[in-house]
């Protein structure tokens, strides 16, 4: 039996764990739920799973919560709730759990997963900020605790998978594959006036909001360069990205022999969801299988730098490192809420990220509290660039 | 340093070894060569490599070999030049080497890798008949002297590189990728009037002749699909064959997850023998790497088992088991033979060897001469089947 606390349940993540650990009842239980505002699916899932505890995003919800449970007959004396930052942490660190599944969007998911990886937990990592964030110090506890931290982000789990088939010193590079996004086929000319709805429309996979515009300038390629060369330890130059707007396979690894390594399956998170969860093991899928043969023709082409400059500025943070990758995501973070406010054009957003990653000063990402510090400073920087393009436009 | 003996090392694969190996000269040494009747690239060969002996098809061709070599002022006493079946089993036991490379092609090549294998060598096996016919004997005796059996053969290389990303039960089924050979799209009605000439023009790979029209009929696959149960110990049920004439990912498993690792890379087939020659480590290559660039789409497609009956001959050979994957194969070999010297319609080719596998006595293969005695019997099967279509038609 494995015990598992979800962070960040109520999202496309964290619905499709618990999708998948209903599945396997007698193999997997919840002990810790957390969420922000959605308090009618968090008691929904509360009464499913019956945890030890559940945090919510602030008392307010909290409050809404109990009562709405207590109301619908739940044995409140079951379940702790707590709420806010410090409760999400208390949910993160439960003694109760083995694994967390870190599914927080946004750098609000890395205190409370490094917290958790601190107090012994292994870590199924949907949440990329926190290695983009915080890569070198959570590779460095979970090094010396010896946890995991598995990937589920498809691409990452997809290399994770690939990396089996030899040792690392034989890894030539790693190879990201990316949808290439709405606007692959669109002119260059069109992206100022690319409306958010327009790159809300992802071809292949349903995703939250955030992380479909990121897909849309390509941006969530480059957090995912970084996240790779965290999470599997290896420098820019060994990091490919090709686009494959089948999205049949998710990632691949070449090797220094010459064999490439590509892991394939359906666009269905539960998928590397389950890999996180079961690994070292891998069990029988309840899902669909992939069949080929619907899918008969796989493409790929080269990503283009120069329409998507998101991708490049992703590959200079990392080459810069330190809190660098830190202040791209954070940047990156107020350039995509301005955009879908309408308050940014799309072809803007890496106008922002640049400006804010030339102006920040380098220094070394060893301490959570530099890498928030920086992180802090680069959201102003960047609300400060947008105010500013807005009263030049 | 690896030594090697190289059994056919003038064929297709044995020169490809030869070349490979003489780009690593501080890793890896040729102990024993091991040819039939081209004496001229032999003479080479045992120049380049100076092994401790050499075996050639007769004693004509030794004694050809040798004034040759004398001729050309080859120091004479570093070698001992042996012939026929004896001399090639002698370079197969010989104690100075660690891995012997078994590329001899045909049912030929089977008693001098066994006699390799019981001597305590690793295999590198390019020779599919093999296992096709004593697939379960050799096996066995791996096991039992804990040796490893390497395909060299593209597909299982792959699948041998895919299977490393799981444990053998977790594996749902071994997919050997198939390039359809050149009667792909030729219409059904069109095989009876297939010349030899046409079958040889292989779109893909650069193979030998009789492997070339193996792939024309499918049979190749067949063969790989008995092949690949009795390396990996997988039931016919669990291997599957997909048409991918592209030959770019080059076979793939499917995991219970619902995962599937692909192996990808160009075709050459030194990339292949490089991996079973330096297995479990992989090494530099010296070749050209994939650039999936400049094969940008890839294509899936069923086998059309009707167009192929080759395909499902041998699905029904490794249902019956004991010999039959043996009467199979020999029934095959005369075929071809038959249909290359033009006395056998492409079309015929499966049934001449439908015939033999429904005539034959079916009988556990754990036993070399009863495998061989069931060979022999096979061959006369099929030239008999072969003449009394001669009369008919």
């Amino acid at each position: 039996m494995k015990v598992i606390s979800v962070l960040g349940s109520t999202g496309s993540i964290g619905t499709n764990t618990l999708k998948l650990v209903a599945e396997f009842p007698k193999d997997f239980r919840i002990a810790g739920l957390c969420a922000g505002k959605n308090v009618e699916l968090l008691a929904l899932q509360t009464e499913e799973t019956c945890p030890e505890i559940v945090s919510s995003g602030d008392e307010k919800t909290s409050a809404e919560l109990q009562s709405l449970l207590r109301l619908r007959g739940y044995p409140m004396a079951k379940t702790r709730f707590v709420c806010g930052v410090d409760g999400h942490i208390e949910v993160a660190r439960h003694p109760e759990s083995d694994i967390v599944l870190s599914a927080i969007s946004g750098a609000a998911g890395l205190l409370p997963t490094y917290r958790a990886l601190e107090s012994g937990k292994s870590i199924a990592l949907a949440n990329k900020e926190v290695m983009v964030m915080a890569g070198e110090l959570m590779t460095r506890i979970a090094e010396a605790k010896k946890l995991p931290i598995l990937p589920v982000d498809s691409e990452h789990n997809a290399i994770h998978q690939c990396l089996r088939g030899g040792r690392k010193d034989e890894v030539r590079r790693l190879i990201l594959t990316a949808s290439g996004g709405p606007f692959r086929n669109t002119p260059r000319e069109r992206f100022d006036s690319i409306t958010p709805a327009e790159a809300l429309d992802h071809p292949t996979w349903n995703m939250g909001r955030k992380i479909t515009i990121d897909s849309a300038t390509l941006m969530n390629k480059g957090l995912e360069v970084i996240e790779a060369a965290r999470l599997f330890g290896f420098p820019a130059g060994a990091i490919s990205v090709i686009v494959h707007p089948q999205s049949v396979i998710h990632s691949m690894v070449e090797f220094l022999d010459g064999s490439m390594l590509a892991q394939l399956g359906v666009t269905d998170m539960r998928l590397p969801i389950q890999y996180a969860l079961t690994y070292p093991e891998r069990w029988t899928t309840p899902l669909e299988r992939l069949d080929i043969y619907k899918q008969p023709i796989l493409e790929f082409f080269e990503p283009d730098m120069e329409k998507f400059p998101c991708l490049g500025l992703a590959y200079k943070a990392l080459a810069v490192g330190g809190v660098a990758p830190a202040v791209l995501n954070a940047a990156n973070e107020i350039a995509v809420e301005a955009f879908l406010n309408e308050k940014l054009a799309f072809a803007e957003i890496p106008r922002v990220i640049e400006a804010a990653l030339n102006a920040h000063t380098p220094e070394a990402a060893d301490d959570l509290d530099v890498i928030l510090r920086a992180d802090a400073w680069a959201r102003k920087e960047a609300m400060l660039g947008i105010r500013n393009l807005g009263i030049r436009n």
